[in-house]
């Protein structure tokens, strides 16, 4: 069975050490969803006129949060992004996040990516909250990965 | 109808101004879970022994993160927390994550009772991806808040 | 003759001790002004179009970045800021920048609205500098304070 | 007509995807101005005796600057810096900046030359701001640049 | 007998909640050493003539260091600073240095105060350690604390 | 007589330029002590229960903090890890902390490994100080490193 290599054997946390392994193109492709109501995403799109900055405060800030990642994520490689997109898809009531993070380090990117989603997700809630106080963000996951020694990795369609 | 405080009259984003607000005693509780598989969550429990950091390493994570709000998100008012604390529930599949977080400053705290859920989240995702790349961070939301002029607001239950 | 309050009678940098100074509203005003080719403006004005992201990203920035001056500049106290208002006025072949910082706090927020023009400035630079290398960040200065045991300051017309 | 290339073709902005660049080494200068009077100068140089930090607090908080560049400018890549120099120039009623970054990564290095001129001109409006809350951050721009597929630039005499 | 009071009945990690503490002057001095040898102290010496910088980067970074405690240390609470002084006292073969913090918020300050005085002596050893790379950071503690439930607390000579 | 690489031929403090260094795999092992008491060893013991954070804490804020090196230490390159591990070793009357750091780039990582173990310990005195706030960290020292152009330095018995 498999083990939780962020941990040693004693159980400690440590950062893996990945001084082995190849630099190389990496992405990964993450999603996530902020469900509200359709008043709600009549006033996002309201903002969607010239000069409304509803929907790019949430992609910079998704953006932004990227690079934090291992500011955040206690066990995370610091590294060098290549390149991030933060895609925004208002819809009925609710509005789809999707980020493509891009590397060419030696450790795959998908929290970074997962981040993203989550600080573009938390902004959205927080422009939101007064008018819809029970938003929720829901299902924040990988889509897609590719690069390094795993190569690519799709999510399969039954998780 | 109601309007998205944080854009102004000409759609452009602000951070809002409290300065007439009264400090005072507020809580919020945010919850989260991450869905992944009963393999995983063995393997947490194993590091659940004496040393194990995998939870604790989630729940410091989450605590650190709620101080990070207003670096992450855009327009979050920069406020002393006077408490934090991440409860991280082991199910069969899925570990439930739960954030309390207090202040006696002049704005609410569910940014950062969210905030705290998703780098908990987050956290968890990244020690779990080795193992199951297609684990799910879903329905981070705000059960409760308690202070400030609105009062108290409880999640209505069919939300 | 006054003296520099940085630092003390030995030349030592310090953060001057504000413990006995009384909180109160304060407020402001700092501008300053991104010269650049009415070529780039064009550009930046077809962005401001629904979505179109450049302006948004230079007012976002410019908010973060009056959180982030006690990280950035030494010897500034850590305040809590309860308002930021950082406004783009696109003209022939330049971008006012005005920021509007309010605290409730012990200190004066100059250094805020100041680091709010810089930032929104530099990212207003970055925007451009693919199409005009030789863009120029000007005139960042102090317009009006209020608050404070020195009340209200306006810049005198002959500075 | 050149376009923006922070900001895709409906508008979003996006950290450009620099993957395919080379890494290679590559230099930027830039400068700027704080305009104060010739009384804040004889104060700044008087601590410029054994011990006095005004100059150097403000060489420092540069060098750090150019270090938080991608934390501020949200389209920036992070990328590690080889070598900062800041330097300060007094003159008789003005400081005049000059900062140095070079780099061995993919992306030119004129955001953090023009950040450590800016973060090195807040350090000195702080220190000032007491005895002349009029001083001025002027003239903030790129002087040359060096490396990369672009080559070299210089500042035309023109601009 | 006592308990740590950051971790909760079943061992959890958490940040007190110190919500009905009450605001109030407090201050702590803390010191450290930084040993060296006596040629390094030479150096450091002769870097105190006129923009010598060595010295004040370290005070400088002391200074900051103690506001970024938060940042560090996980269970900290985010509070605003009054004041912040380092200094450093440069002997035979050592650096003496002490750190004094203070607050008007509802948490002592020891841990800024250390948090100064360990930035600024890693500062140090930086500087020093291509000449002295057994240079050695040693007893960092606190020496005075005021304010506060508790009151004042001074070291006792037996520790 | 060796000299400062860290400030120039004028006095003033620069982050030295590295461009021309190799990158390559290097390692720094650092260490220090937390001195306490040994009722306080009793209860971090007692938190090394299932769910006892104590430990956890410390050990992940020092990885953390080795992330946070170049934010720390104004004259720190900001490079690339690629391992980071934190180990602590609990005795009689105080915790042996031993930082485990490693990277392929172009610069040594004594000033990370130095850091961890500072964050480390700066987080167990921020545990033991409601018990002990007499509690020392001593002798955070380098005790080891491997690669770069220097080679292998292993600290010499006599400091």
């Amino acid at each position: 069975m498999s083990e939780l290599s962020h941990v040693d054997a004693s159980g400690a946390a440590r950062m893996v050490d990945v001084s082995g392994k190849q630099p190389g193109a990496r992405v990964a492709v993450a999603t996530g969803v902020l469900r509200t109501t359709a008043e709600v995403l009549d006033l996002l799109r309201s903002d969607g006129l010239p000069k409304g900055d509803a929907l790019a405060t949430a992609r910079i800030a998704g953006i932004m949060g990227a690079k934090r990642t291992p500011d955040l994520v206690p066990l995370c490689h610091p590294i060098a992004l290549t390149g991030v997109k933060v895609e925004l898809d208002p819809g009925v009531d609710e509005v789809r996040i999707t980020a493509t993070v891009k590397t060419t380090d030696r450790t795959g990117v998908e929290m970074e990516a997962l981040t993203a989603v989550t600080v573009a997700g938390l902004t959205l809630h927080d422009m939101v909250k007064a008018v819809d106080p029970a938003a929720v963000l829901d299902a924040v996951r990988v889509e897609r990965k590719e690069g390094g020694k795993t190569g690519t990795w799709t999510r399969p369609e039954d998780r």
